[in-house]
């Protein structure tokens, strides 16, 4: 007889919990759904040779391993033994589970390639497994909820990411946020501009925190990671960028006018600003940033993130264009670009800014009728069917137990109403209906009951 | 670059199955809710503290373990290594993947007894991990599907989980099932009766081939299975039971009069078929099975199992009731009540039968806009985006492609319509909608468009 407890870094979600994250899911799933995203599901369990080498060295650390089933020690020497776990591992585990989605997804186009439509749409709402640390708002276990468009480089997609996410968040009752966007390119193009190519990492780790420490503080910084003071001096223009979209985009181009690719980059951008308007988005929630990186290596294009105003949290959702998804698989040249939602975070915000609607319609009960034993008990579940036929999510308390436990069960399971029905009830053909959170009582009949509770 | 596989016993769901499966899990979670179950998730990873033991040596051997991250092999000695994997695993795992919803439903419960409203109703849809042997319908993660009400005897748990039955098969289109019904009581009086305490199992196995061996046959494998000519003859009631309701409580009361669990049995049983019609239920797809087991072993109560009509495949749910789910974890004596729904053998069943609805609501792209390139775009994304509006699933061709492949992609993706919108349509200010099932194609103005694409 063991104590149970959770495994580290893992979570149970109860009722409440489920209720609200379900919410999320669903507005997102809508709305993906109605740019035309089709769902996909793929395994937990992949093949290690499919997951290893993806996500680098520290990756391929905190992948979960999966131990191969039977005797799986029946192959180990000696020799294994001294050659440690690294060597061990690869004749005790042939599987693991999945990282991300990204990888499975690259994985599931390559071998579905002759049946897709392309371009494909798909969103994918799964769990990933980390063998992080797990600390304050990290786990182990967790969701990711990706949308992705591959087989094709329009920039019509990325403005769609934009005009989806402004429905997604306006839809969780999620008004203030910001949608920063940077390109790859205009990276490419500024570090060619000040004469420190290749530099694009370097140069974002600096000047993020140009909010936070002013413009002095970041050219300092510029010089310890190597950067000269002639690279700075050409950097001077990006302080001095303008705000003002059409501007914005004047002041880049005149910047980076000698450089190829930067110019590429502020086209691009140009363009998704001018099809988001198209696509109708009202007071667009979006703002270059120059120093948004996340994990450039990946990304070839646009870069997305999310940030909630008002809150602590950081950013909720990131993604991004890039051209080499399926080349590990052999199949090079397909381009796409991606969203991800934190669904984690984005539940945190939620809660943190109280906008959670206090009723999530079709998911909690409705009403609970009261349980008196044999004499009523017809009466009760008559009306208990009718409220189902009726659409109405409703229970019976299972036992003719006392009523003020029946009254605890509906408080604490948070059922807005009571139907109480004794035999005084039944017999002059009323229903007594508690408003749970009013203590309000009233006394009505049939009629009067469903349209009550229909509203 | 490797070329990519699936784990073994594993799968992908692409889009097609995914909205399929969907609608499944959409339409039990809806009836689920209805009826006061509230969602549960526990994680996919467990402690193998909480897994090992709870499903016997076999289950102990089917469950995957995972690896310790880091240096899982740093405690092993020469001494684990002859003594082979099984002593070995300890040291090298501690984890492992759950192997059904119930364990873990029993931990939660556990863990949370103070904080849960008792009786506790939840439902609880999620994969689980078996490292079988895979085979045709046999997969090594697979979804289960369960409902299930704790801390409560009451038999109206009993009889709502029958109309809850009924209510997602028909919901689902699944008109022709039978829920076979027994109880652990009626046959532990059944072998008391006949002077075969105990051997409930071997009576079970046996009668089971009623139907297909007939009568004389099961007597010898009764014999065979160390029944005495006398048992068999004390049997012989079981043979002449009525098939109509009444008689067959009638039948059941006469024939078990002398053992006390026995008539408690027939009493419980006779106590839902009046409580399904208490609820409701018309004409309840509802039968007395004998020879129904689900292992016994766990099962205390009713037991409950699906089988649908006209197809091939076996049982599409089961379930009963159980007194111990918590004591393992050091919670004794509590009762409940559950159904698990067998997902992928209900897709098997409809797919068979051909009862998935042809439109799934919601779900799919009902239409597509064409893109002829920038002369055109701005207009196409303005009745894409009035569409959205309108809340109809739409998406745009995102390239400026030949037409025929625009619409080689719609019908690839089963897109049902398809607004055609070059510059002579935009001149005229009319949309050319295709059904692309028909061919068909009609000439129309926004609001005629917006009609047509909204039945």
């Amino acid at each position: 007889m063991s104590k149970p407890s959770l495994a580290r870094g893992t979570r149970d979600f109860g009722p409440e919990t489920m209720v609200k994250r379900n919410f999320i899911f669903d507005q997102i799933k809508k709305v993906y759904q109605k740019f035309g995203f089709q769902p996909l599901e793929t395994p937990a369990i992949e093949n290690l040779s499919v997951l290893m080498g993806k996500y680098g060295e520290e990756g391929d650390q905190l992948l979960f391993k999966i131990l191969n089933s039977g005797d799986f020690a029946k192959d180990l020497t000696s020799d294994d033994l001294s050659a440690g776990s690294k060597s061990m591992l690869r004749k005790v585990s042939e599987k693991g589970l999945k990282y991300d989605l990204t990888v499975p997804f690259a994985r599931y186009v390559v071998m579905n390639r002759h049946a897709l439509a392309m371009p494909f749409k798909r969103y994918q709402i799964q769990p990933v497994w980390r063998a992080d640390r797990p600390q304050k708002g990290r786990y182990r276990e967790f969701y990711q909820c990706d949308a992705d468009v591959v087989g094709t480089d329009s920039l019509l997609c990325e403005a769609e990411i934009v005009a989806m996410l402004h429905e997604i968040f306006e839809n969780l009752g999620l008004k203030e946020f910001t949608i920063k966007i940077n390109n790859r390119k205009i990276l490419s193009g500024i570090t060619e501009t000040i004469g420190a190519k290749g530099k694009e990492v370097e140069l974002c780790v600096a000047i993020d925190k140009l909010d936070k420490i002013g413009k002095e503080k970041v050219e300092e910084e510029l010089l310890q990671r190597g950067f000269t003071a002639e690279n700075i001096k050409e950097l001077q223009p990006l302080f001095s960028l303008s705000v003002s979209q059409t501007e914005l985009f004047e002041n880049l181009k005149t910047w980076l006018k000698d450089s190829e690719i930067g110019i590429l980059g502020v086209n691009e951008l140009e363009a998704i600003w001018q099809l988001v308007d198209s696509l109708g988005v009202e007071n667009p929630k979006i703002a270059f940033d120059p120093s948004l990186a996340r994990g450039l290596s990946y990304y070839t294009g646009a870069i997305f993130e999310v940030k909630a105003l008002g809150v602590s949290i950081g950013s909720i959702s990131g993604g991004g264009r890039y051209d080499n998804l399926t080349g590990t698989f052999g199949m090079p040249g397909l381009s796409g670009v991606g969203i991800s939602l934190g669904v984690d975070r984005i539940f945190d915000v939620m809660e943190e800014l109280n906008i959670f609607p206090t009723e999530i319609s079709g998911s909690r009960t409705k009403v609970m009728v009261t349980n008196f034993g044999p004499d009523t008990l017809a009466k009760s579940l008559e009306i208990l069917t009718l409220l189902r036929k009726e659409n109405i999510n409703a229970e019976i308390y299972p036992e003719d137990s006392k009523i003020k436990k029946q009254f605890e069960y509906a408080d604490k399971k948070q059922i807005p109403f009571v139907i109480i029905l004794g035999s005084e009830e039944i017999e002059k053909e009323i229903y007594n209906l508690k408003d749970m959170k009013t203590g309000e009582q009233v006394s009505i009949n049939k009629t009067q009951l469903l349209e009550k509770l229909h509203v």
